[in-house]
């Protein structure tokens, strides 16, 4: 376990991610989204992967020097070829091309095909609210999931996210697959040798288990038909109308060499044009201070608005610098060796 | 138990509603979307609910002759005052607002506030994707669910439906509650005598429960943090944007002279914009095909599309009759009545 200063570490991480042979405009919307997904708590889709894009980067599937390019265009939408370039690039891309849209014309959808693993949605999303704009990331992403009546992994667990921005506070945001639940959570459970509850893994024959053995089962989406409706609809939007592939390779256990071929989808509203900003800024502070001002359970002193325990984790490291894992911690020594650079100097 | 015309009864409902004393154009949509969803198979928000509306306008507590006015309007926004009309009339005129702009502009939001009940939100989604558009229709709701960390009612179930177009076919539709399940499902188990299942409802304290006691119960958001997530998103587009009231009154048990209260939000993509239509509907083939071609779960012989099993209580409907239920056969008979009619003409 090793604590980092959270800036000098974001410099380090965009550095290194220089050396290894990126672009600048992608090694630092790469090391900022990765860095900023450690703080925020989200750490299973930060800089723990960055060795793991290099690698794939030096096996020539993911070009670090890549830039997008537009397929089609309009005042109000735009779908893009990603080129294979780095997901988190090729998201903040996608993202500052739709709130540039947004400003001129109140709304703007944008997607981006041929793409690399995009980490965290809030990336995207939390990114365009620190901006002033309401906004929508969502990616598609290896099958993952049974679908009801149906056996083995049918759909993506298609992680979306939003993001409303507030004045002189952080985003409010949700960050969310479409799986009941993580399947880490479910490899978890068996390590401990516990049953899972209902409603999160089928066995091979599509079949509701709470006993799944060893890597015989599939992913519930959440609720059942509702989490499928919509992971259907999220595709809809990141493969469907992206015009990228619908044969997506697995970042991580894929050909090292294969294009991932994930596809992304952003979609921002410029609400300062709805309705006053400052208006709009006192009713969402009144509504959330209705929400989290409700009663509490029994045991519980607080009700947390959408994005809280992740700010809360992002600040504390801002003040006390970010904890690595020994993880983590490995990884950046990796991505250090990598670039010829010293992890150290983060301290 | 009466089947009837689905096509005579519709124009029952309408012809009944204008007698009542609804405007024409308000007495097509609500009987529209109340017939439709019955034929759908969504009855709890079909036309069993009229005599009620009418009961709720003639004590006060709706408009039928009343017209939105716009607050604000841009290329691609609108926010509208539903100044109490019926929900359906004030969904499908938001909805035909965002159509045309999107239709200008590439896409649109438009929300309308102090409105009434506007039923199954598939009514607004799915009329504008067999118009070609790919929509998503909310609305905000009375406080129905608990929040994680939270006891009570803290926040709406927060319906919401998308509904994607496609060429000679039924549009792909979800159309959900963000609970994990209807309140009436628990109220089933209570008179059945069985405990429900994990994640469904909190006590009075705010702590999960398996034995519900009397009304003494909240429901639980799907997916508890998720469905918190989503609901609180919702209700940002529908109420905190909407500019309207953030005291929703039940429409059905609330004071029946007072106004509701209720948002409701549209989004609309005009999809052949950003793509081909004939590209858009070739890949939104395959992927559906893919879907429900996976490999079926031990004794299931089908994966719907989305929506698939509404449309298949559609067409039966269309084909063999619309057959009432007692309860709904006695609510039109009580429509009847106040206006005039005779039931037996839908036969």
């Amino acid at each position: 376990m090793m604590t980092v200063n959270a800036e000098k570490y974001l410099a380090f991480c965009r550095e290194a991610l220089i050396k290894c042979g990126l672009k600048p405009e992608a090694a630092e919307a790469v090391a900022d989204c990765a860095v900023r997904s450690d703080m925020m708590g989200i750490s299973t889709h930060g800089s723990v992967n960055l060795p793991k894009y290099v690698n794939k980067m030096k096996a020539g599937g993911l070009d670090g020097n890549a830039t997008p390019d537009v397929i089609t265009e309009g005042p109000t939408w735009a779908r893009l070829n990603g080129n294979n370039g780095f997901g988190m690039y090729n998201g903040r891309y996608a993202m500052d091309m739709a709130m540039a849209k947004a400003e001129q014309s109140g709304m703007a959808l944008v997607t981006i095909s041929d793409s690399g693993h995009c980490g965290a949605c809030s990336c995207y999303s939390v990114y365009a609210a620190e901006k002033g704009f309401l906004a929508i990331a969502m990616s598609n992403t290896v099958k993952l999931m049974c679908v009801p009546g149906g056996k083995g992994n049918i759909i993506g667990n298609a992680p979306i996210s939003y993001a409303l921005p507030r004045e002189g506070q952080h985003p409010i945001f949700m960050d969310i697959a479409l799986s009941e639940v993580a399947k880490l959570k479910v490899v978890q459970y068996q390590k401990e040798g516990k049953s899972v509850p209902d409603g999160w893994v089928v066995d091979q024959d599509g079949l509701p288990t709470n006993n799944p053995q060893g890597n015989n089962f599939s992913m519930c989406p959440m609720s059942a038909h509702k989490g499928y409706c919509l992971a259907f609809f999220v595709e809809t939007l990141t493969t469907v109308l992206s015009g990228g592939t619908f044969n997506i390779g697995s970042w991580l256990f894929g050909a090292p060499d294969s294009h991932s071929g994930l596809g992304h989808t952003m979609l921002v509203i410029d609400l300062k044009k709805m309705m006053d900003p400052t208006q709009f800024a006192e009713r969402l502070e009144a509504y959330t201070q209705e929400i989290t001002g409700a009663p509490k359970a029994l045991g519980s002193d607080k009700i947390f608005y959408p994005g809280e325990p992740n700010w809360i984790a992002y600040d504390n490291a801002v003040q006390n610098g970010l904890k690595l894992t020994d993880e983590m911690q490995a990884a950046a020594e990796a991505l250090a060796q990598m670039a010829g650079l010293d992890l150290s100097v983060c301290v």
